[in-house]
């Protein structure tokens, strides 16, 4: 199975980059976690995204904060599919991550899902690289279906105590 | 191949849609374009969208505006990649469209590209299908080259304007 | 009379929600809460605001936060009116939630209230059930005039500490 | 049946409450319509909403931009439910008078719809008077029926041209 | 001398708005402290307002949070200045009361202040009322020149820890 | 009568001052006019406001756009009264201008109006002038009666036009 | 003398930019002009920067609309100072433009200059190289005083206009 | 060398504006460190701006809240290079700050950094001053070759804990 890769562009993301590391793993999903800064090391963040598609990757997850350049220039590096977290930091609430993640130019994606949304990013690439994988496939229904049942049982409770 | 999915929650808007439908063509991916208002036609939207696997489908692009539902609906019903569309209307400016699409709740991702990003959003579909597809994803890098050959044409015009 | 059937997307909403149904049972309005999720269950949230006419239901009240789609969902599946509870949460401070909610396409309107304005989605509910309800008008107007002189008596207090 | 009471707060706002009028107009629902500003006629205003139930009102609409404090004002002075529209204007897209229409203090709702949502402003009130309407009830649902309808036979032209 | 009308919509808008009962007090002007709701107690604030300039006021100053709508509805009922203090509350920070209380229509302005800005609220009232009255332009001038000099002491303590 | 000083950052700000122009000349209130930009021409700026009181200004009415200083500078180097207009241009709709007018720090505030708001600058200019001019205050009480005026027989046309 | 590098993401962003150019082309400075886009163009853009420094360049500037990283990417491959300016584009405002120039992190500035602000980039660059230039700085001494003289020259006109 | 001044519009900045220091000091760069309000001692600060450039400064950083004028008064006295910093505070998370810095006119760049971006307008300065200083200008290669350095040891701990 192709590899997931996830960038983080500082440590500090780590405890909320963890739940997409956390699915991935939970899914049986190969996957790669690095630290590399668009700005900081951003010959080695260019290595490692222009070569990732013939060492074995299928989708990269990059997760970055306030003026976050690490999915696009990702992206930049290569055709695979590029997911990008935008990471809440300051007082802007993650607002200026999100547009500097999603706001692409024409010809350079990048899947970008909610503030935090690691989680998201990795159901994301699970779901891309089930296209060609039915076992992978049924995880994902597996998964949604205890996502269901999970509510239906908070639903239950809370019906128990509020409805007669 | 699989299919991608193209469904538009009203056809004001086509003419943004239709630069998603041209990218898939040039591609040579094979695509079905549908209105399906995720509050105006629910069903017939869910019925799409929660069959849509079984029916060779691999990707779906949703495209709406405003309190855009029509992605999130979408991957309600389905375990397929969806590519979210945010369309800009009236004078948010698409941040109400941007939002409604991309802060979606854990476990229910959206792949969200720019605002009115339809471009973009098919060629994610095609980076999605490319995963097991190797001359997808030749015709991918032709085309960021292709992208690349073109902004240093225009490059060598401006040199030769400004530059002595 | 007819209920009020309550939603909320995630029980993680109840502390705010919580203030929906203790004014609705102060007003003796009666009222059914349940946790569906327009994501997580899209289903029986379907199922449940397709029927509610029929099973006595007068009104929605739908919270929710991020792409908060659940009322509008709701919307989609009744022509009973839908009060919409934007909920705040992350850093955008229920922006996203609020647009998310009141945005609503021409045909499927959406009655929103403030941002985690359960209160008021109650009091609001009941306006709508006291259309044809004279008692229930009755305790309407009785609250309004004890809000009023609780903030009268606030003054009283204010007056005394300040104007000599 | 209950009239509905439409408030404008200037006559530029006619051209996009005039879809409010003709919505309700084709309902078949009595209503009045009349331009009062809560700040340059606060008297007319406060007086017209203030007897509005005992008159035979049973719903308010108010269209107010900028500082739109009509709702607001509408609602301090009656306990029916009152329908805020947030007119666009100015080069703030509405957000202003989103906000100023839908951030209520507790025990006060106006039910906001989008910004220059007219036409949704207008069902959501005849969604509260069919709540005792049966006939009223039926033509809501004959409405949604038709809207749909309008959306498959879009759906139908569009599928026609594009997909083979 | 002409009595200052404070006006909060709330009692919990006290911590800040005693900031400006402070400061007047501080100048010896005369002030008058009320909490009137523009949405609970409309009545006893359009009383108050309309009636200030005959009792002796000379300007208001209104604190109001979220729809924040006391400032505007002051300023509906009297010709006196009314300066507005948009109050901070909720996850917005206090930009729905700031665009409630500033953008106010061609007719009826509200002099606001920034947003929680108490103290500023009664300085600019202070303001008007020395326009007649030299001794209290005095007071301004000899509160500015202390805020002048607290500055240069702060600059002459940094100056000593870093300027060698 | 003590003046007006309207500044104005840009002579290309001059088509909405002309409102608080017109508006001061309607009321018989003498002004001077000035273009005196707090970046471009500081010292002129600076030594117009510092003695502006002597020179019997009794209010300084000032324009300015994108990171609006104009009105905090004049604030800084009088204690008069100065009145803020946030004058939109570019993207922003005026949002800049808007908090880099009203946001100003505890000591030096600006009374700011809305977005391009001219003629409630001067409006909120004569109501400051009124305080100790009864006669002035008459006028303000005339124009409101006309506004309120004006609106009733705009209410009358849209009456006879809808109402039957 | 050192030279300017202006680089823009698309020739797009010409129009803007020429005000650049000619401000450099006014004062003298030499400078080069390039079409490279951080994302179409990622290896000609780095490359460019990284050996700015050993080609003469002494100051950057980058001009790019939406998720603007060219800016960003520039500074993390070069340790001369860049200079960003955000093109506006879209329904945002070049507010997206903004945050992706700005918000940068520890380690990597980009003096950010505001939405479209290409004369501020180039006049801002030249005070750059004046640093160690007496005649560079006198120009931009002398251009500052024919700004002012600009401005006075219109205050003679609204003067003579205006004020009698 | 030529300093660097360091203002700051209050000391209770100073926690931020540390950083700027520590680094100035870091690289060796001498600098002065004052408190100087654009609105509370516009005299002081006018006056240290305008006389900046003879006495040997070649930088100016300023950092500002809320409406932030310093960086803009400073630019507006001298035609030395002024760096801004947007100091966040309140509710508005530094937006407020940002667009009153960022937003400058035509004529008067300031170059602004990320909201509490103090290191980086130090790094800026320092940036600047390299211009015709090969040591600094080795110095800040060094710098970021330790920040390169750093993050890629703290890859080489996140490889560890994660990537078998």
């Amino acid at each position: 199975m192709k590899k997931v890769g996830i960038l983080m562009g500082s440590d500090s993301d780590l405890p909320v980059v963890r739940k997409a590391i956390d699915t991935l793993a939970g899914f049986g999903v190969p996957y790669e976690v690095h630290v590399y800064s668009a700005h900081r090391t951003p010959a080695q963040a260019q290595e490692f995204c222009s070569t990732a598609r013939d060492r074995g990757f299928g989708v990269l997850i990059c997760a970055a904060g306030m003026a976050a350049h690490l999915a696009g220039a990702a992206a930049a590096n290569t055709t695979l599919p590029v997911i990008g977290i935008p990471m809440a930091s300051g007082g802007l609430g993650g607002l200026d991550a999100l547009l500097a993640t999603v706001q692409m130019p024409s010809g350079i994606p990048v899947a970008t899902v909610a503030v935090n949304g690691a989680a998201n990013a990795a159901i994301l690439a699970v779901q891309m690289l089930a296209l060609e994988d039915e076992s992978l496939a049924d995880k994902l229904k597996a998964r949604r279906e205890a996502d269901t049942a999970k509510v239906l049982e908070k639903n239950s409770a809370v019906e128990k105590e509020f409805n007669l």
